[in-house]
């Protein structure tokens, strides 16, 4: 059985019932996915599945989902793939065994961009919030999600207008890894205000995932069970800013029921958009937190992190001394910047700098270009 | 043994030792106070209440306390007393049992102002904060002690500048009950600042309290003992604004010791002053309020007023409807307000205001006076 042959059997299963949908994944975790979309077809197979499945059954649009993907640029990752994120969506299947309903793991996953999955759901921080953001939650949004992807945190988010928006913005300024979770196709172009910001994403070293199949169209409920993949990809959810009813606030209460840590900002007791955020912190025992280190330590603290810390690949620049990482993240991957910039933006002083930077050079960290020195970046 | 022989060595107890003086207490309560007094004044007691009464052994100030006393309008209430608040008090029982060090219970309290001390701390809560605080703090301590008050909860603090002047006022606004309990005698005009504020606490149906003898100098040590009095009283502490160091912290850590409710009120991230109270959630669990309905959930949920809610006596507005409770709080105590002007305040509509007005006078709430109408204190 090839690769390829479960790869189409996934594309069929993923299309044949509207996510989640635990009784067909039940199916498939029994009869494996080639034999369960097999039975699938023939209407063979349980009454709870083919009720899940009966409308759409007779498509066969897996050539064509593979067709449109790859325009779009995005492939299928699979739970057979190396770079299938096991470890962090096993959080699913755990709280499915604890009953928590909307706990289903996805059948397969589409994603646009080169980073394997894995790779970029290895330790990451979901940063969401409201889309009515206000000035405040926007400058912390986009302060925390540069500082994470400075730190090498890959950042998560839901591609909304306001609070994910600018949390994406903040990890590509910070030239990390940020991830698009979406309620609609990779190919859906929504909102259409972020369709850049989405190819961005994807061309930055970061990833743009969706568990419907290309041209499936935004709606209601795929932000609802689109929210436990952000929850279970990541190891704690961060909301900055929410309002009394917020999608965002779903996205905590699922991270909170698959075990993952939940972080809210505080704000101002005045704004209507800081409300929902204190209620998790109040009602829901949400962690509290307002800087960078905060966040670190509370997923470092309750999440896996800790247990796998000592065996995991460090990140490269861990051997960097504290003014060598501070010179480096001066460094812009896109653009040249002279010893003086570099000493002014890092704090680190010139003549340590003019030092520094042909060390980092020799350590692959840094290019000299012709303007100055730019960052080399960093596979993962 | 008569009540005034009593009272008299408790006098002298109170200024025999610095308090805390865990060794006396424990004496007197084996010997009782009269007894303990005439040991102590012989020498003739254990080593360790020797030593923490050796230096002022032989000062006999009682009576000349009693005359300073009588002159700042204070009174000693002792343990021996009715109003004795021993209920909020046994806190410090219980926690000195548990270990912990500072809790040691006063002697007597020093108490000016005619509520009965007893009636002043039943089902209290105290509001601190920084001195240094911010238009944001000052806004929520008032609006905040004033709520309290409107709903009979008495506002106790420290009578600092900053957020404990602001509680103060807050709740004097709402002719509701406040206590400021101080690090120096009651008598000693300080802070200087607000030796006004106090004189309008005594004498609006408050209280200004002190462990310390007429006379005593305020001194840094000070403050944190009677932060040990401030949390005791009271069911719950809410710190409105803290930096990373400040004494209210120190009430709010000792509240916590003892057993007591500790809320924070949360903040933007950019302050300074609202460092201590995120710290405070974050790190040492207080429970994060915004609003009096969450801070009255927060005491009676954990407090000890729940237990005890249906036996106890009702506030008299209790029993007022919606309405007529909102034109009731927009009436001042010292001064006449015209019925369209209550209407402005309580929101209620002019029609509706007229009439409930003759409603408020029949029920003793409300008196009619030459410019219309003000509010009638309500005896506790």
């Amino acid at each position: 059985m090839s690769v390829d042959e479960v790869r189409r059997a996934r594309a069929y299963l993923l299309r044949v019932a509207e996510p989640p949908a635990p009784a067909l994944v039940a199916f498939v975790a029994q009869h494996g996915p080639v034999a369960a979309a097999v039975r699938v077809r023939r209407a063979d197979c349980p009454t709870e599945v083919l009720k899940a499945t009966e409308a759409r059954r007779e498509y066969d649009l897996v050539a064509q989902d593979f067709e449109r993907a790859a325009v779009a640029g995005a492939r299928l990752v699979v739970p057979e793939d190396d770079e299938w994120p096991a470890w962090p969506l096993l959080s699913l299947d755990l709280a499915a065994q604890r009953g928590v309903a909307e706990a289903v793991p996805p059948l397969a996953l589409w994603v646009g961009g080169d980073v394997p999955l894995g790779t970029a759901a290895d330790r990451a921080v979901a940063v969401v919030g409201a889309r009515a953001s206000t000035n405040y939650g926007e400058h912390y949004a986009a302060e925390l999600s540069y500082g994470l992807a400075t730190r090498g945190v890959p950042v998560f988010s839901g591609a909304a207008y306001g609070i994910d928006g600018v949390a994406h913005r903040g990890a590509l300024a910070a030239s990390g890894v940020t991830v698009a979770v979406l309620g609609c196709a990779v190919d859906a172009g929504y909102p259409a205000g972020h369709v850049g910001l989405l190819a961005r994403i994807a061309r930055s070293g970061g990833a743009v995932v969706s568990e419907y199949p290309p041209g499936t169209p935004p709606a209601r409920h795929r932000f609802l069970v689109r929210n436990r993949l952000i929850a279970a990809l990541t190891e704690g959810t961060l909301v900055v800013e929410a309002g009394r009813r917020s999608g965002a606030r779903n996205t905590a209460s699922t991270a909170g029921a698959l075990g993952k840590v939940v972080m809210a900002l505080p704000g101002p007791v005045s704004s209507g958009m800081s409300v929902g955020c204190h209620e998790l912190i109040r009602e829901a025992r949400a962690t509290l937190v307002s800087t960078v280190d905060e966040i670190l330590e509370s997923v470092g603290r309750f999440g896996v992190a800790e247990a796998g810390a000592q065996t995991r690949p460090k990140r490269p620049t861990d051997r960097l001394g504290p003014e060598a990482l501070r010179a480096y993240e001066a460094l812009a991957v896109r653009a040249d910047r002279s010893d003086a910039e570099i000493a002014a933006e890092s704090g680190v002083p010139l003549r340590r700098v003019r030092a520094l930077l042909p060390e980092l050079e020799i350590d692959g960290f840094a290019v000299r270009g012709e303007a100055g020195w730019r960052r080399r970046r960093q596979s993962a």
